[in-house]
């Protein structure tokens, strides 16, 4: 372990934990959601619009700067903090996840991934040394052991050679880790196998790591069977190190993560769903394009007072969808970053109170729990 | 005339004039550049980007908004100061130049114009009576009477007519405006003849507007000509009242317009060379696709002070145009009216000093006159 990372947990309620992890850009008040910057850019926002939303870490993708613009690029231009101007702390996935899901792979064995480049059709090698040498290179408070991360559904051979790969490749990924100002996480992996997943993250701990993270879900299997395996396995990992859902989800999903331990969350939602025109609301989620909005003087969500909801009516921003306005993205985006921003800190009050239970009993009952608006 | 609008020319330096415009919506330091906002947007920022920048007013425009959203739905959001949520001075023009280069025209006649929508094919007619009715609905605090507006170059008669119509449509419009918290211009055509110029008019000045217009310049014919017929013809328009010169245009351009007495000016460079990857620069265009611009950590233009140049490298915005990463369009569109919004405050403050000739003299043989980067 590293002396890049501090993590301490301030207070309990059940298994959800409030805490604060200390980087070299500052701190993360736990739990905690990363907007994702996939190319060094936050879609459609500026560094200024993130920390106006509250946004305190921002993710990167591994897999997209290494093939544009280039790890050494990045690192020349200031490393991933000047290059993006975020002097907050940011966080690199392994390049594991998309490789398996985007990339056109060319072979898979235990020495790494092969892969002709979306951009280029260059031949590409990823290894775990490759990855730590590029996420070195980018500069990343918190980086990530890379992984191989099979879809769901899955047959039991693929999840074991999965784990057994993952652990093989987490300690290479470990030794070939050259900055002790980046902390460094474990990835666990074993599809929805409880029993797999206990021993990958046995291995993970022997090796050790600032901090662990569950890969491979949201991946294809079923909603309940995601909750219903992060109730169960969330609370085995290590209590005394940050835990990080990746990948995870609408607000209902964050709600049931940080109700069974998880400290940190990633996803594209906010600003994917923001660019269709979409609003996460305390009423449910807003499609912007249906008619019914033509008129509507009214914000986005009455309960919100982000930039968005205090100048725009529903009526302008469907305007701007409606005429292909790109300034409607980054308004609807910064209202949806706004909202995951502020019910994180709903969540962390009503930790802090220890009211949680109450909190998310009143949550659950509420239509933000995901009442979803249909095309018309 | 109206009660509407306020002139001062607070001082002048030859042709050049450094004045003042009161609307209700605040007043506008002379000379002044409006951003334009087609739709009820500038492209890709935001009310309050445009703010920081400096912009004290912008444009938006009839033909688009009277067939989408359609008028009755901006004055049922507030105006269009509420539906954008600006809260400074605004200007329409009055959809004759849309209607004749956009439109698929059916018929032109005294009585008006008759086209196809681009949006869903309905057949629209535009008259200076429907034309001030939208104006009036959306509410700006400055517009425009209704006018013919051909490309250059064209033949004598076409002018002739165009004139005749304009003529004609100005003093229906004037009829039909029918608030008075609007100032209404009237817009001087008739190509690059002046004695044609003039004739429009002598008739416009028996009409009486609250400013003067030149429009159908920059619609084809060479710049050289339109430089001098500005140099030539500005100067008569009536010295109590502002002078807009319609669509113009390169910095190189203001400066001219600006040297002729001119006192207003909207254009859509800023934004849409920003959205292309060309910024603005004291040391000329720079075209940020070209590959020199890879690992350059230099701002846009060291002499600029805008939230662009302050936070980001040459460097990372050609990584966003290479990526298709909006933000890119964004951060470069608010750079290039940054910079427009910083030539008129120097201009300005020139002119305040008593120094434009000087000043003229200086911008003329620095490279920000028009050099450009080429295509690599």
């Amino acid at each position: 372990m590293t002396d890049a990372l501090a993590f301490r947990v301030l207070r309990r309620c059940g298994h959800a934990r409030r805490g604060v992890i200390s980087t070299p850009h500052g701190s993360i008040d736990t739990p905690a959601f990363m907007p994702v910057g996939t190319r060094a850019a936050v879609k459609g926002l500026t560094p200024a619009q993130l920390a106006e939303a509250g946004t305190q870490i921002v993710l990167a993708n591994t897999y997209h700067l290494m093939l544009r613009p280039g790890a050494d690029v990045v690192r020349q231009l200031g490393g991933l903090h000047g290059f993006m101007s975020w002097s907050r702390p940011i966080l690199t996935d392994s390049g594991g996840y998309q490789v398996f899901s985007l990339a056109d792979l060319r072979r898979v064995d235990d020495e790494g991934v092969v892969f002709r480049s979306h951009i280029d059709g260059a031949t590409v090698h990823l290894t775990p040394e490759s990855s730590l040498a590029v996420q070195n290179q980018l500069g990343a408070d918190l980086i990530t052991a890379f992984d191989e991360c099979p879809p769901l559904p899955t047959e039991q051979h693929v999840l074991r050679q999965a784990v057994r790969r993952t652990v093989a490749w987490a300690r290479r990924s470990r030794a070939a880790h050259a900055r002790s100002d980046q902390a460094l996480y474990g990835i666990v992996q074993g599809g929805l196998d409880a029993a797999l997943r206990t021993e990958c993250l046995e291995q993970l701990l022997e090796i050790g790591f600032d901090g662990y993270a569950l890969g491979g879900l949201s991946v294809g299997e079923p909603l309940a069977e995601t909750h219903a395996f992060l109730a169960e396995f969330t609370p085995r990992l290590p209590d005394d190190r940050p835990r990080y859902v990746m990948g995870v989800g609408t607000p209902a999903d964050l709600v049931a993560a940080v109700a069974a331990g998880a400290d940190q969350f990633d996803c594209v939602l906010p600003t994917r769903n923001g660019r269709k025109g979409y609003a996460f609301t305390s009423q449910g989620v807003l499609r912007l394009r249906n008619a019914r909005h033509r008129l509507s003087g009214d914000p986005l969500d009455p309960a919100c007072g982000c930039y968005t909801c205090r100048n725009f009516s529903r009526g302008y921003l469907r305007h701007l969808f409606s005429s292909g306005e790109v300034l409607g993205a980054t308004l609807v985006s910064l209202h949806n970053v706004c909202f995951y921003e502020s019910l994180m800190r709903h969540i962390r009050a009503a930790l802090d109170a220890g009211e949680f239970d109450t909190w998310r009993r009143t949550f659950a009952d509420g239509s933000a729990a995901g009442r979803s608006e249909d095309e018309e």
